[in-house]
């Protein structure tokens, strides 16, 4: 899908004051980033970079306690979407909605048959051609994460199907998820990273995947040489020797997002959902988002994501990431204007 | 393929004093490109890129007197070759080689049929199952350029056959090639182009493809979304609209490659290949390339392309990138020095 996701700021003439619209969050601070790539991106973009990330992919497996042979570093997750898409071309897939729309975009590019699935099939039996199931954990937009040990369960019920978990929200949950050496010891399972998200830079397009060295290894046959731009690799191998220079205070940021939907189902008018991140989905008693999102760009300068086009869901959802207090409080604010007026 | 092309400085210890071993010539400054980086790369990096870079393709279609739907930009030349050979997946293509290995390397993922040619056939009947044709203008490694005229007259004669050629050194030839204009008047052709060699920035990986408007609208069906990065949409731009800012002396440039060629030939014990571009091919007369490669690099921290992983060429080829006249009068010492060796 080209139009209709989150972060579309570039379609409005008036800069906006608050985005809500990306799952990024402004609990993280980019400066650190940003200064350490102010000086250094004048060396980064005058060389090639490596046809394929290794030297990277060596540092990021270290940190992960992964072999080398376990992890493939691409060009944001959604290199990593298409590229277990194209690896598998014309393959029978099934995905989890709704959830993020480029699971079925990808793999209807690449030839395969696409089913998708609400709810796990009763007894835990899938379809019996069904060979990939994709699935987003934490979910993106439910912003709900799969119980390990139910996901675990199913993994080896089926172990002729390949598991393609998008972990890309892992470092913004509580909840127990795979870490990337058990799902490696496990041959049905890849799983997806992003650094984008965890380190606010998704203009640079940096992801990766882990899973069995037999899996990564077919995948690294179908790749293309320098996908990953110099300033990408630059900027993680900075993250991979300095995990500490960007702090993130998780246990604050999910406690703002209680008080954030606290205020905003008092305020009345819509059904926030449970959400186990830090971003959640509201749906509109009366109305459509798609309204309320133009209102609330052109009166308040506040973007949110429309998330009707989401697989499943309808015109009255929308998408919001918990930003700081202050700039939540504005959009509950400009929220009770809405409903006043 | 992943290894065996230029510019892997990577792999060595040693810093590398002059690189000759990619395309790219530093007869080309790109400091007015690295000072707008290193003041826009933290703004750039914060918001996600359009998804499909439609902004940089309005800019660049009204410079090259196109539509916007005769242009997509890409992630470097190569997300334009891979895309290509995507978008017509299995189809039956022949490659004119020697050349780049990326055209092969491409539709073979894609599960194309792929022959190799090494001459045009005669009276200008391609195979009768040939749906598309791969071919480099100026090539790389040859330097040769196509006669225009006898391209065109090659188009004519095979409507039904795609014609794919990439002029990603267009910059550097004063030979003439196609126009994107008149390419995409032409039903069967589509051109490659490339914004890193030409400034000077490859680690950033931006280029572009045109061509009909129904044959680019066939390919965006194919890509993924934010394939290209925000930092080389925001230095596309910033190209876009100062297309001057990083000059190029071609004249003086390939009147240095003619000099410095006299001078390795000169210096005998090898055959230099007639060139219309700043690049060009050695083949040796004894020993072989990879030999001298390691010699050149350990001695004198200079780096060359060992050719000779090219289809078609041989153990003896390497290749060379035209620099300033006091860096090519380097290599040739150092030449002269390995033959008294």
């Amino acid at each position: 899908m080209i139009e209709g996701h989150g972060d579309d700021l570039y379609k409005y003439e008036r800069p906006v004051k608050v985005n809500f619209s990306s799952n990024l969050t402004n609990w993280i601070d980019p400066a650190p980033l940003r200064t350490f790539l102010s000086e250094r991106v004048g060396e980064a973009l005058s060389v090639y970079p490596e046809p394929s990330p290794f030297t990277l992919e060596a540092r990021l497996a270290r940190l992960l306690r992964l072999l080398p042979d376990n992890i493939c570093v691409t060009s944001g997750a959604t290199e990593a979407i298409y590229l277990v898409a194209q690896s598998y071309a014309r393959s029978r897939s099934a995905v989890m909605q709704p959830t993020f729309s480029e699971y079925a975009d990808a793999c209807r590019i690449h030839g395969h048959r696409v089913s998708s699935l609400y709810q796990w099939p009763a007894h835990g039996h899938l379809p019996a051609d069904v060979r990939m199931v994709w699935l987003c954990n934490p979910n993106n937009p439910t912003g709900g994460v799969w119980e390990k040990d139910f996901l675990l369960a199913q993994i080896q019920k089926n172990p002729d199907v390949l598991f393609v978990i998008d972990q890309s929200y892992e470092a913004f949950t509580l909840a127990p998820l795979f870490s990337a050496r058990e799902a490696s010891e496990m041959p049905n399972v890849l799983l997806l990273h992003s650094l984008t998200k965890r380190y606010a830079m998704p203009g640079l397009r940096l992801g990766y995947l882990t899973g069995p060295a037999s899996l990564v290894a077919h995948l690294r046959t179908h790749r293309m040489p320098w996908s990953v731009n110099g300033v990408a690799l630059a900027a993680g191998m900075f993250l991979a020797e300095h995990p500490e220079a960007l702090p993130f205070d998780l246990p604050g940021c999910l406690a703002e997002k209680e008080r954030f939907v606290s205020r905003i189902r008092a305020a009345g008018g819509w059904d926030v959902w449970d959400s186990d991140t830090h971003f959640f989905l509201v749906r509109l008693r009366m109305g459509c988002a798609s309204a309320l999102k133009d209102y609330l760009m052109r009166e308040h300068g506040l973007l949110i994501r429309d998330a009707s086009n989401f697989e499943g869901l309808d015109s009255a959802f929308f998408r919001v990431s918990t930003q700081r207090a202050e700039d939540n409080d504005l959009l509950v604010e400009a929220l009770i204007r809405w409903m006043e007026d």
